[in-house]
């Protein structure tokens, strides 16, 4: 796949950490589960957490059709949509060298109003799937009134990047000789033992979807 | 403590999972480990990942002297700064009920350049001990030129509120007779065993902040 291109809203300025990489962007988009995406309302920034979808190089968000935040992005707004993964902390000998290890993507793009119906149901489906991969196939297909309720937004990418940082601290070279530990603390996601809600009237067992998200994501 | 003050800013519109407590929103605040920070940049929403500290209801950013952020933010910027911490997949029986649990702090105010030394050394030190809480005491103490080539930036709170989910799925009366498992999904961050990088020349024990950081985020 092509990089995306380089221009004025995502060209890196500093540090040797960035790529436009598309696939690694994509990979860090399905990897991450929430987004904080960025708006102007009133002339003041607004970040706000929200899941997601993809679709190829489309993102899908979606919320109530009443939300302040689809009233706001439906017209085309601008918006900045950024994904980060904590992967450690980096444990440098001197507050100066203390960082994070992490993966972190900038999108910029327009967010509108999705309004043709099929559109709308594959980006429900991919939001679903990509809060809990494979729910869609096992849920009560979405009704009239929940789709005419929901708002979809597509954001179409018009620049994107990644930066991250990976390894050990970076310490000054005469900092390595004192008696002091340096190195990281891997951080990730865990998943508990999922709670069955009890209010089920049979006995549905702990769906495939659920079973693969735990041998992903527990100890 | 007292509430923050709810105004056109921080007014939350919709559903009642909205709270102005300080004392939940600095609790929420030390908590999180990454900010997504938004700002207006050439017109455009910027939201990018950073570490940051609090002391009391003020809130610290650091960076580069160099880096855009810090130039850009100094003059006296508006920001929105926005922490999230994800508890758990909401599993509902159909996608339209499918959720995340979750508790986020959105936090306005103005970025101002901190030219304080005393200030600065203060915020650095709480920044760092953010990152990994008793770090600041381990470390090497912080140079001259170190303290030179960081930007401190000040953000005073102007407005804040939290929002959280947190149970089961809630789902429509008639599909809890469907043979169809609901619950949630517990998430949390969970830390690694640490890694010495192995490049100190004496042999530094692990020390107390990454042993108390791992008793509080180990499995």
């Amino acid at each position: 796949m092509a990089d995306f291109p380089v221009g004025e809203l995502n060209k890196i300025r500093r540090g040797d950490r960035a790529s436009y990489d598309r696939a690694a962007i994509h990979a860090l988009l399905d990897e991450a589960m929430v987004a904080h995406v960025g708006f102007i309302g009133a002339g003041r920034p607004i970040v706000i957490p929200m899941i997601y979808g993809r679709v190829d190089d489309l993102l899908y968000l979606h919320g109530a059709k009443a939300a302040r935040f689809a009233k706001a992005m439906a017209p085309g707004l601008a918006v900045c949509l950024t994904v980060t993964l904590l992967d450690g902390i980096v444990v440098g000998r001197s507050a100066f060298h203390m960082s994070m290890n992490y993966r972190s993507a900038v999108i910029h793009g327009h967010a509108s109003l999705v309004t043709d119906g099929e559109e709308a149901e594959r980006a429900l489906a991919a939001i679903t799937d990509h809060a809990l991969p494979g729910r869609w196939s096992e849920v009560r297909p979405m009704l009239d009134k929940e789709a005419k309720a929901t708002a979809v937004l597509r954001l179409t990418v018009e620049a994107a990047s990644l930066k991250s940082r990976n390894g050990p601290p970076v310490d000054d070279a005469g900092d390595y000789a004192l008696p002091i530990w340096g190195g990281t603390v891997p951080l990730g996601v865990q998943a508990g033992e999922p709670r069955d809600d009890g209010a089920g009237a049979g006995s549905a067992p702990v769906p495939e979807s659920v079973k693969a998200f735990l041998a992903r994501h527990k100890a």
